[in-house]
């Protein structure tokens, strides 16, 4: 990863979350605080401007753009495209496309994001599909990257091949990783095991120049045998809410059966602390969101309930992301130029 | 569901789990004191001979079947099936096609029961691919039924309507539910939010005289807001396998938590407690094995760990299976008679 000596400029559709536009205002403030990136918030200018001042944020060096209309998380991803053209999404992505901005980062309804970046920045070079990559850690502290979680729904084995080439680089360039271990999701580790796509895909990955470990399985995605998983973009946003699904259960299992044994202050207490650190260390927010790989620009899509760190650490993976040439080598690795990998 | 008000008589493939014959032996012990079932236990005659002799299981209605070899989890699920003709698995499937039985479970690998099912005992009239069901517990407490999860990894509508079907005469067998709601694992509940096969899947769902709720996400499999959830054979799978992987490390992350944090006596007694609270509502065990729906017989397929009370639970679910008539209201069913549905 080549070191940020230049400072990337990053717009923040300060618009997207569910308590928007504290989380983002504040991850802003953060960002630059920290000197991760320049940062250009995209929102209604009186609002901001009142948010900025209330955080005593004079002084830094934080841009407000303006955009009069904010996509809501229920409108349809491509009529909230087309009615909303003064969008902070819709700016934001805008700022990227006209060079003002290096990246921007949204936590708004990630339908509409995606058809934003893809719309206004368009695919690189040699890319057929762009890909949302979702990032989160495993229980070795490594991070595991998963791709597509939810841009294409059905995939041809082409399409997932440009999938790991794409992970690939990012997990490179992200996580400084020289080799990182690429597996293909499916049902069993042997190679015949899967349905046509992943049978298909398993022979065209195993040509690839890639440290491709052959199939691997959903519980892998967590135990840190994996670092870059390709699935289809079907499978791979089921599997995605289904780990949601099981962590939420079991949070609230292990707080009742806290909160229901532990009567006592002392150990309502420990408690407390325990479920605390247990949240941090699945804290997704750490990882700052979900690149959408393969649009021509850096964009990051968050949760909608990401807090100020998820935010600032979305603003920083746009500014790494930039820094690291990732769509440069992307492009030169797609578009089948002869000067090969870097 | 019809009372068991005839025993049922399980055959019981005593070599399949990890510590095998020692969990299938007590917990046809368990099935039998409480008058779940007859037993039919199925491995190498002396051993299981000593096994009951230790258990003082003598004057207990438990047959034993002779059955010289066993399928070991690493065998190829084909050759498995063609090379052990004498293996214990192979015998309680033929107990069943003989009518010596009328159900069996396995607790070994899932592969060679579900080949040796399916060639054993055939596929009941109408069924085009027999499903693999999962059956786990909710937040809410109920039961969430999905398939397939693996018998099937290339699916087409037509599977995925019948598999409908015979998830929902299941549920409604063994759960006690009339009318279940059954969904569709997509990625989007509006009816167009999906891949091709869902889509399509979708739109045959809606016109069945089913309680269809349309299409769930991920998350919804665990939060009781489906009964019966369908999907093709390879994204059940992952799906099953991710879920798995996710709460075993969040036990893991948990059990780091709390034992670092609780140093005092007091503190680790409590955390214990809370530990096995958790484990216990989180335990799958009681649900007692994977049903393999639309074979020509009873087969319930059981975890490779099965304990004691699992495999209890299991010959319960294979006697309640049979008494329900499942089988025979899947084949009127499927087999388009026009008396319809009861």
């Amino acid at each position: 990863m080549e070191p940020a000596s230049i400072m990337r400029r990053i717009a923040v559709d300060a618009m997207g979350t569910d308590a928007a536009p504290g989380p983002e205002v504040e991850g802003a403030i953060l960002a630059v605080r920290e000197r991760l990136a320049e940062v250009v918030l995209v929102g209604p200018q009186d609002v901001l401007g009142r948010e900025l001042g209330r955080r005593e944020a004079r002084g830094l060096d934080i841009e407000v753009v303006h955009a009069s209309e904010a996509v809501t998380m229920s409108e349809a991803a491509a009529k909230a495209f087309r009615r909303k053209r003064d969008s902070s999404l819709r700016v934001a992505a805008r700022l990227v496309r006209e060079g003002k901005a290096d990246g921007f980062i949204s936590a708004g309804n990630t339908g509409a994001v995606m058809a934003t970046a893809k719309i206004t920045l368009g695919a690189l070079e040699g890319v057929e599909r762009p890909a949302l990559a979702a990032v989160f850690p495993t229980s070795k502290g490594t991070a595991s990257v998963l791709l597509d979680v939810g841009a294409n729904a059905d995939c041809s084995p082409a399409n997932l091949e440009q999938f790991a080439v794409m992970g690939e680089i990012y997990y490179r360039a992200i996580f400084g990783v020289k080799r990182p271990r690429v597996g293909l999701l499916s049902i069993g580790q042997e190679a015949h095991k899967g349905n046509d796509l992943a049978r298909q895909t398993h022979l065209r990955l195993k040509k690839l120049p890639l440290n491709f470990i052959g199939n691997v399985e959903g519980r892998d995605l967590y135990n840190g045998r994996v670092d870059v998983t390709v699935a289809d973009g079907f499978t791979g946003n089921v599997v995605l809410k289904a780990s949601e699904g099981v962590a939420e259960v079991l949070s609230g299992i292990l707080r009742d059966a806290l909160s229901s044994t532990l009567s006592a202050k002392v150990g309502y207490v420990l408690a407390r602390k325990a479920l605390r650190d247990f949240k941090k260390r699945a804290d997704y927010s750490e990882y700052g969101g979900a690149p959408l790989l393969g649009v021509r620009g850096v964009c990051i899509i968050c949760h909608g309930r990401s807090n100020a760190n998820a935010i600032k650490n979305a603003i920083r993976v746009a500014a790494e992301f930039a820094a690291g040439c990732v769509n440069e080598k992307i492009q030169r690795e797609l578009a089948g130029a002869s000067w090969g990998r870097t």
